[in-house]
């Protein structure tokens, strides 16, 4: 099956580029003797991570214990799930997933903690813990050094759990004098840090910078998108994931209407939204749920009613999430037809 | 099964408001003598669909092929497309629809018509159409009367197409004089304006001053949502969808954190996101895939780690695409799940 061959709107992934991405990550982190744990939420497929992993990755992140089970039953062995999970129904699912794999799972607080620790003894397991450390992204995370302590200290002595270290994202370089008072603190009051964990695809560069990093977690470097061009993260050349489209609409010479909006591309991130691969002249103004709104102003005649373009998103993460299936190509040969398998486990 | 036994984050519906909302809408049309073809677009669930039939509504809308493939599986038997179909592929699913179903398609130029037109005359078919004309919205639809009359003239006369009448979105009550016209340009041409099919939930109260109106489209007034209360379209109590969530993180007293973000809400409609029932004076000011921040510094305490609340989102038909399925609710009791069936059918 050729690109011509495949109908719009469609999710599309350039494995050149793909491979390239994830081998220069790798090598980069390979170089530096730091640990490449990616974050599968940008692609959600497993036979990406299974590339990942065949690269070198140590092992993967997950952001939904529903992510970690579809990956787990793709025979995925290593998996960080860097999430605060609450709740019997998740508790139950988290010990089964823990008895089938090499488990780690992350804690911002007292209450999750008491939790997992609770299960974990109930069902006889230990669960492998690692405390969460906030940072200038102000979401999760403990936020302040001696806050992480007491709670790596309550980790520490809950039956049912083993401390293993912190975590904190992004690992942005201005967090590491934080990160550094941490690790002395934590070895200081003799608790575990012998695992240190990162992330962010802008930051991956900065990794080594970061004080006593073992691994590090990026997710949008194996597609890459507007916002990392935009962030300085990647070149045009190095984004992989487009979507392709059929222009359907010209009711002006300086409007085209292709047949994909919000519920193709995702709203992430505003507009203007994406880059038109065929059309760099070209903006996408505004998008309503199947419709995106093309000034082609500057690009005279621009495409004809029936031509298909290929949209670069803004955000990879995003655009992945609307799709079933992504079509995998080498060159304009159609290698693969990916299920997106972890889409919609919100849970 | 109850409320309280649902693991988040899950989308809910209210059925008591909801019926209500199809209910109101259903006797403003009736009473004056339009009618009713509610756009599924919104909910992408047949039970709901089949719900608005039942009230009363003379068919359905759907945006998107694949969306009404999954109705007419349903049994749903009278479909309006509203979309320009372009290409082999969709030509061939559109015409096997075509001999299931009382089909309706619109088109907006002249390549579409004449697509339609060659496939209809090769499978041995006849395809009713709507001209679309244009509206102060500038998508798609012919933005002047002299163009659509042009268009309607060719549909008109090609083998295999019927021409039925107009459509356009929104109808907004400013459209009324530009309708005016053309539905009598179309007349003077002896082109039928048997069908006049108008659209959009916040104008369907204006629904009686459009000239020659048969029916009218209406999607989210089935949910409601941030959007509609703020466009003086619904009230609060009107909103039927809501995002259940669980509060995971409290790393500040000001800052909450919920297990949903842009991958359970979408992005749409920018920020803030919605409205947590439970806890009004509270805002969602951020969020990030997996994650929705909220500032509830004017709710102390707030709720704690673990409190499951409830988000009526900024746009339900964004919302509702995020999901899987959908728990349907009398009260505090679950009286079914519905798989969201149209969900992903992007082509």
């Amino acid at each position: 099956m050729k690109r011509t061959e495949i109908d719009t709107p469609a999710l599309l992934i350039d494995l050149d580029i793909m491979e390239a991405n994830i081998q220069r990550l790798q090598e980069f982190l390979d170089e530096h003797g730091i640990g490449n744990r990616p974050h599968i939420k940008t692609h959600k497929i497993p036979a990406i991570a299974h590339k990942q992993l065949a690269a070198g990755a140590i092992g993967i992140t997950c952001q939904k214990l529903g992510e970690a089970e579809v990956m787990a039953d793709a025979g995925i062995q290593d998996i960080l799930l860097t999430y605060n999970i609450l709740g019997m129904a998740k508790l139950e699912r988290l010990l089964r997933l823990n008895r089938r794999i090499r488990l780690l799972v992350t804690v911002d607080n007292s209450p999750v903690a008491r939790g997992l620790a609770q299960a974990a003894q109930a069902a006889g397991q230990t669960l492998d813990v690692l405390v969460e450390l906030g940072s200038h992204l102000e979401r999760t995370g403990v936020p302040t050094v001696a806050g992480l302590v007491a709670l790596a200290q309550e980790v520490d002595q809950l039956p049912g759990l083993r401390l293993r270290g912190l975590m904190t994202y992004p690992s942005a370089p201005e967090m590491a004098p934080t990160i550094q008072e941490a690790l002395q603190a934590m070895q200081a009051a003799g608790l575990s840090t012998e695992i240190v964990s990162g992330g962010g695809t802008p930051v991956f560069r900065h990794a080594p910078q970061i004080p006593g990093l073992t691994e590090h977690r990026a997710g949008t470097y194996v597609y890459n998108d507007r916002m990392m061009v935009e962030a300085g993260a990647a070149t045009w050349d190095d984004c992989a994931l487009t979507v392709l489209t059929t222009v359907v609409s010209r009711s002006t010479p300086e409007r085209a209407i292709l047949d994909g909006g919000s519920k193709t591309f995702s709203s992430d991130n505003g507009l203007p939204m994406g880059r038109i691969l065929e059309y760099p002249e070209a903006v996408i103004y505004k998008m309503n749920e199947e419709h995106a709104y093309v000034d082609v102003s500057r690009c005279q005649p621009g495409p004809a009613i029936g031509e298909r373009v290929r949209v670069i998103p803004n955000h990879a993460c995003g655009a992945t999430n609307m799709h079933d299936q992504a079509y995998a190509l080498r060159g304009d040969e159609v290698e693969a037809i990916w299920t997106i398998q972890a889409r919609g486990k919100l849970r």
